[in-house]
């Protein structure tokens, strides 16, 4: 198809068939799509090193192990599975019997992306057990992804203490994800604690006045410790991703 | 005019112009109010020591002094006009010259509560300096009411070794006042580290996704620490009522 | 461990191993947590009379009890797990044959603050039997803790008689929790009714433009009554524990 | 115009000149405008005493005045100019000398509804001297169009006394309309306390939680009173054209 | 009690034990509510006509049976339970064999409003079928209370001509009510088509920017038609209290 | 009827029997529902070639069968059923064994719009594979009103490449629909590439702060590429009626 | 530059310098870039006929006339500035002296798309005076672009008889613009009576509960009329474009 | 002061005053501010190489300059003042006449941090010039901090070609910091084109439904790229802090 008009154009250059100005002319109008196998490369060097996710949720289980067996025949690197209800799951470990089930992160790791030097040190702080679902999809998809990961659970800003224990801890690592449903302070504090660039993730934890994340996604984005950033309510993947790159890019 | 009427009735019970059936018919019938001396006794009584209040905000300069005057006439407790525009506050000075104007707190204290026995400690705390017209409303009412304060300003969360220097004092007050705008999670922490009943005042300080201070709002409603209660939006003063009306009932 | 560090110091210091200065040096550069057993004293006392909550909506049921296990093995003083489903009460009964569980309030009171002496009079309003179990959350809460409670149930705004009549009550009480859904008007006619300070409970009692409790919230916020304060929509635990610290600090 | 073409219509069946066959027809072809006139005189009898009302809000003082005379040009009844800034209320003066002005309730009156007997008894209720100029709005109009209106100003919730000893004229009362900014809470209470139809008008008087009205506005939505409903916030102009229409209907 | 305590006094004052005065001093420190009755008795007179509501939603069916068994026992006017669930609808039928229930509005009629005078007219037009449960709980509260009521489903806006073809009817009514989901302008036409008052009321039907009823919650508060009145979405029995009012005030 | 009684006014004028002044006063006091017919063939020809819509959602198996055989009896035009739950189109199907369901789209096509030359090309572009259900209702319904279809789905914003390969199937389109959730930016790329009139219709696809839809409501309303415009979120129907009218018109 | 690149390879390829498969290997390495003015074409024509559009809202004088100098230097299409104010119009006027200044819409048509057939026939409809900005907005752009418009004003939906007869008029338009505040329900009115696409515009005409039009956009957005689309709040100007972009495919 | 205290301590058990336990008793006794020094020593290495920030708007000129004087005076590093009004800028530039003023951006630099290498590549995507203020704030400030800054103003999403065009200056870019107004769909865009991490600044840019920058702020928090993060809208500064940390961590 497009390549081919492309190779014609040459041919017809190299047999002196057409001029090098009508050849020019002629690949003006040629419609983009016409050169997207030019595009499929760039996109597929940018996308080097970052994981094919299947979003499971609100998906039935036979369309997600679908999706995944296409997904794991077309592509080498990671694939995981995030949000997986119990049921798909139990499909998906059946139908890949070497696929890793985190039950309290929801995800299923379909491939992870084995052999890698750990790529720099991920703090995980959650601020309650609540908490930890989300935090645990940061956490699991990051060592999926060939990150080290150190797990701080139930630091609770009320406890002021604990989040001064962390200190040192904050202090080492590459990049922190702060997962807080409630008020979400805790990003905050920790933002205050350490010289690493900090990821909040606020989570729906929470009743009332918390209305569904809101509380802490407005607190988190309105935070008076400079330089902290923010993913959507819940969104622990979202962290991961972003830690993904940003230590990539790091490595490069 | 009310009282009269019982008066009367009485009197003529006491003459047997009537039966004591016909005074009970009488005094059902009777609308509500002929006996309002009643309800106003204990009315006066009730706010015995709570200051009038007169809220200068979206009035005319004219009209806030003619309040104020009718006020001082009619009452002999404390007086205080808050939110007073510059202008008003000079036309008040004009017309009260023992008044005290606290320019930063928008306040005239017309009247303050003399010769009283300090009441407890409040201590106030705020957030940052934009917070300081919402915290010096809470602290100068409070102080023109006889409680002795102690303020703590800038104790910014991401300076989080400020808090911690300010721990003592926080374990002194018989009540603390946090006023902290953007996130608001100053009170989380506050209330975190003081075994005082916290009350939190957010304030409309931030921008964005602060929403003239919804943010601190819904933060200080789900805050993690237990035992916070909240205020309106900016409220300094709701906040030192609170506070009278808990050291006075303790003073019993 | 940490301790032992410090410690270790100040034996050196004693035999002369190292100058004053060296261990200044060495002081300064422990990491904050190796100090953290005076934090922790000073927590300790912090929390003192305080009771060990856990919420139990969202945990499966042996996860609550396992916490409960932990909690009740490493404190001694009052234990209260709150919101529990009554699948998770019936366990928690099980293994702890001294609980207490009150249905309506969603309470297993697994140790109460038992010998003290009563601490002053909470009064409890609710506007209508569809709060109890918000009023009784804070009533219940309150009683284990020690603190003598009054109920008004079901005082509706509408029979504002019914309000009238609880006057004297809310007069002799030292702190007032109202507890209302649909418009929160009551927290405004208490808060006009009593010299004691009002802790305003809005509920998610209500349908349509109550929007899940939103309308009670704001209007208890903005109530013209001064002097009250908010805690977050349906939170009768966190309107007991204000009450704790109000009523603890003016017994020290 | 159209009455002309029926007319005409009718002239050349009454002629012989079409059948009425062909009547029919052509009256079926009629645009629907071309009977306009029946709706016309429906529309009038309809609007019958309802005032013609100029929004001058947002609209320059020539265009007012342009449109103030074409009114009073084209109509013989009552016409009112709403929320009349003060420069545009002085140029309606002069144009119309007999108009009045009534600054608070930004009203001008050009022509009011003369010679009527009064229709019932309004009662217009506030919540505080901030309300004025929505209660007075309410109040100006109704008694242009010849209701009777009987004023209770500054009775707020706080105060519960004052509402109490209102309670006679609230029963006398053919509608009430209740004013109120801030929580709204007063629309409750004059509920309970009157037998008569309450409308309730939120103020966006207040701030912080008030957020321009909502509050108040969602807590008469969800007032516990029965039988309450609702108008725009601000809306006092609303609240007099109910009432208007109600105590005309009951006069038919 | 009270009225006893009251006509001892009275007993004093006839029989010479006490002066007036005295009386006078006594009547005034007597707690509000000793002198109860009198309130009682204006509210009897108040509510005289209304009907006791018992909203069972979200009630146990056995609370809810209870509680119209104590209803039924001390009231002899009408019962209505609202929003009662079928199964609780099924005991009240079993505890009550002269009740009434109406599915579609969800409502049981303990005890109707018997052997009265038909009251006005009330007209309930509703938009579609899908809001004809707040529809019907509108027009069967009212027929249960003696009110004459006329039924328009199914009017939608977007047909307009149907609107047109009911325009003689809505002329007729007293009052209206009109109920209505998604954007609600079905109130804004018939307010512009009767002379007669308008209550409308939103229903939470439709989906995505319906919100749950606040499109044409706000749709009908900022209606362009004047003199309507807004009631809380779904709140077809508030309709019905209102118009009842209405109408029993215009019979006095 | 109506006409019958406009026909006997021409004939009695016809006859003489009365005069034309006399018909036009007759003409005048008939109710605007007299004339109806003419409103309900302009009516008639308007909806010529729209769809009748049943909408299940809510509605009872039997309920909506019902509405559906009385539809068809009446009408000889399209007939579609939307948001059809399982049992209901199973139903539907049982009782109207020509009908189409289309199970992803929650479709039953109870009479489609047949023999109709195909109108114009309606491409419908969603932005993943949860988009399915609402960008099938869009074309499903468009393919059954005689629109010729083309579907591009999952298109996401986030592979930009596969939105530049489509290009030049959204040039040749007559109009363009695009579905999309979670931030909708689709909307805004595919407008700005293609010249076809674009209808961007959100879903409720997402979660946190995708709040059910509104966070791609309100970004496709603010679409930076000119000449955008929304539909409800979820609402495939609507866009396709848009479309309908759209090509209909095109076609006069 | 890129397209000296490509140039270079074609000429290499004509020299035989490099074999075809080596060109075809270079043309995929190109970044996509260097291929852009392929782009620019198609884009170009994308865009032949839709109007430069210069937003001067925000933008200093000196700026809107420097974009708009640059912007008629490079272009010989329309030009249209838009949301100019009074200062910012002076100025294009006296730079551009041909350009055409619409106060009321607050545009300046620096050039228009003159010599054009007139493409269809858009009607705009406005509810009231104060939407006349937004509608002229959309109407005088439309006219700029060579679109015969005409404009219904004032066609309040509480005046049904107003709509009624602007039927005809809806039909014959081959789009329909429909500009309305506060309820917005004119949208649903017109979309029932007309068998022509309705593009509604909310406005943020209105106040109190309109919320600066989004009681107008919700209105719209869940209009029961088939068909209907929305723009933005106050956006006539993309309503214009969107009617502009489907006459222009219709002309095709 | 407290580092004396735990000095004295040594001395005293090196010189055998005190045994080690009574050592030990003490510093457990020791208020945590005691040993403040230490957290000072951490804080100041964690602040290291961050600026000290003057937030200027709402501040009167004077406290400014005052602030900014005493910031000087007692740092040594860089000292920005954000969203300087022209008046206080001016002010600035008087008193610290080295200062520089950037009047798009509103930051004065009072003292960058000079001598350092560039510490890596911030690319800066604009949407459009409307966004040049945030835009501007956060890379003036990233370039007064070391950072090497690329801008690429006024990449139009709609005009999508002039993405593309950037496509390898953002594989290039260490972070990229993507701010935009409306819907924010450029930060979806740029997400799916880079390999380095993004940064997304909603900005307050729009109208309507932008409702203040809450459509972009929710388009980029629930954007379908993976791996974006989101700071306040118009927080320009907070995206520079972000990214300053960011590479600093990388360079350590």
């Amino acid at each position: 198809m497009q390549p081919e008009e492309a190779k014609e154009l040459l041919v017809r250059v190299q047999q002196g068939v057409i001029s090098v100005d009508e050849a020019m002319l002629a690949l003006r109008r040629l419609p983009i799509e016409d050169l997207g196998f030019a595009r499929l490369d760039v996109h597929r060097e940018l996308r080097q090193g970052m994981p094919e996710a299947i979003y499971a949720e609100g998906k039935e289980t036979h369309q997600t192990v679908a999706i995944a067996r296409r997904t794991m025949e077309r592509t080498t690197g990671p694939v995981i599975a995030t949000r997986v209800p119990p049921a798909t799951a139990e499909a998906l470990l059946e139908a890949f019997p070497d696929a890793l089930h985190h039950a309290v992160a929801r995800l299923v790791i379909l491939r992870a992306d084995a052999g890698q030097e750990p790529r720099g040190l991920l703090v995980v702080v959650n601020a309650g057990t609540s908490d930890l679902p989300v935090s645990e999809e940061a956490a699991v998809v990051a060592e999926a992804m060939g990150i080290k990961v150190e797990r701080m659970n139930d630091v609770g800003v009320a406890g002021l203490h604990r989040v001064l224990e962390a200190q040192d801890a904050l202090h080492e690592a590459d990049v922190v994800v702060v997962v807080a449903g409630m008020e979400g302070a805790l990003a905050s504090i920790v933002g205050g604690l350490t010289s690493a660039p900090v990821v909040a993730v606020p989570t729906s934890v929470g009743y009332g006045a918390s209305f569904d994340g809101l509380a802490a996604l407005l607190g988190m984005l309105t935070s008076c410790a400079a330089g902290i950033v923010v993913c959507n309510i819940d969104n622990g993947f979202g962290a991961a991703m972003f830690a993904l790159k940003l230590l990539r890019k790091r490595s490069q």
